[in-house]
């Protein structure tokens, strides 16, 4: 790759990590469901947190197998419904965070962000314990991948969503909204803006929504009420 | 909306503006297309620049109307063909540009992006002549929308491609590339990382991409011939 730096009159050839993009082949009992572009990494739990997130399974025992061949990605289900496109409330109105824990998780996020700050072309997602105890955290090109490895992450793993938080470094739009409702997490909080479809469902399903939680600030856009100073 | 400040204990109710994304619904020659999540305006100039980037259609002279509705978009096109799967190399292979050029006109887009600014929401992408004047700045919630609404613009009014560039703030997936080989744009900046998908393919089509276009440098990740100090 070549650098021009026109201050200094410069043409310089230098190496760069760039963030790698691949089609990921997703199928379902045998059948091939969608493609996604994605990092190529965590095939696994990109593919079960999709289903998840989107409605194709609601719970880890209704898998019967998820196995990687290459850049493709096979799940088999016990049983195959179409995607349920009702969307649940949020299951745990009572749940409370602390905005503090809130604040440094998404410190911790931003210092996270290894691929990004390598290539600059990821986003991430992590999730977080009410005590903000990272679980895990996951990169990739596309942000709703970053949000479905998370998820997949924490369904193989029997992770009670009810009781964390998601961390995010994206703009906030319905879809990844949605996700969030369907695994059962309480609060989602962005580095990022939220765009108005995004607001909209977060009021409806009574997810608390947080945006542009940067430093000591946290503009909670929908249900302020769950959380505590 | 509630702000929270952690360093100085504060709750505060602030009112603050928000990046509308709609769902806008492509009709082409009376049949549902597809469905775009989009910031609803421009919508001629996002279905137009659609389809020219995807191989819908070559030019204004194949298309017959195109109207809004609400947020529907229709559009008539003379005759009905798939989309050609062939992209197009960059037809103009002596155009030249001036590095010095990109890099002001880099700086003026990212000046010009107002609802970005209001909103933290959106993507940008403009059309530059080789002289650096901004012919059009399109933002848009999608970054993919942003380029269709400038490419359905320029396809409009008959603006000669070949001696364009390309701004743009997102990142630069093959996608984007794509649609600029279709509509014959030799170059294309962005502010943002390019993925590995999108230099492999501009590489391929003869295509110049500069990334992290900020300041006085610019990273030139193919056809750096194009580029004049």
């Amino acid at each position: 790759m070549l650098k021009i730096d026109l201050s200094k009159g410069e043409r310089k050839e230098v190496e760069e990590e760039v963030a790698e993009d691949r089609p990921i082949r997703l199928f379902l009992n045998g059948k091939p469901l969608l493609t996604l572009y994605a990092t190529p990494s965590h095939l696994r739990e990109l593919a079960l947190g999709y289903l998840l997130g989107e409605g194709f399974l609601r719970g880890r025992e209704e898998v019967e197998g998820v196995w990687e061949e290459g850049t493709e990605v096979h799940v088999r289900l016990k049983a195959l419904h179409p995607p349920d496109p009702n969307l649940p409330g949020v299951r745990r109105k009572e749940k409370r965070f602390k905005a503090s824990i809130v604040s440094k998780a998404m410190a911790l996020l931003h210092s996270s962000t290894e691929l990004f700050r390598k290539t600059g072309g990821t986003h991430a997602a992590a999730l977080f314990t009410e005590e903000g105890r990272m679980e895990v955290c996951m990169e990739d090109v596309g942000r709703y991948n970053a949000v479905d490895k998370v998820l997949g992450w924490g369904m193989e793993r029997g992770v009670d969503f009810g009781g964390c938080f998601l961390g995010f470094t994206g703009r906030v739009q319905e879809g990844v909204v949605a996700k969030c409702l369907r695994a059962g997490l309480p609060l989602l909080a962005s580095l990022s803006a939220p765009l108005a479809s995004g607001i909209r469902l977060a009021e409806e399903g009574g997810l608390t929504l947080v945006g542009f939680a940067r430093g000591s600030r946290l503009n909670v856009y929908t249900h302020p009420e769950r959380l505590e100073l």
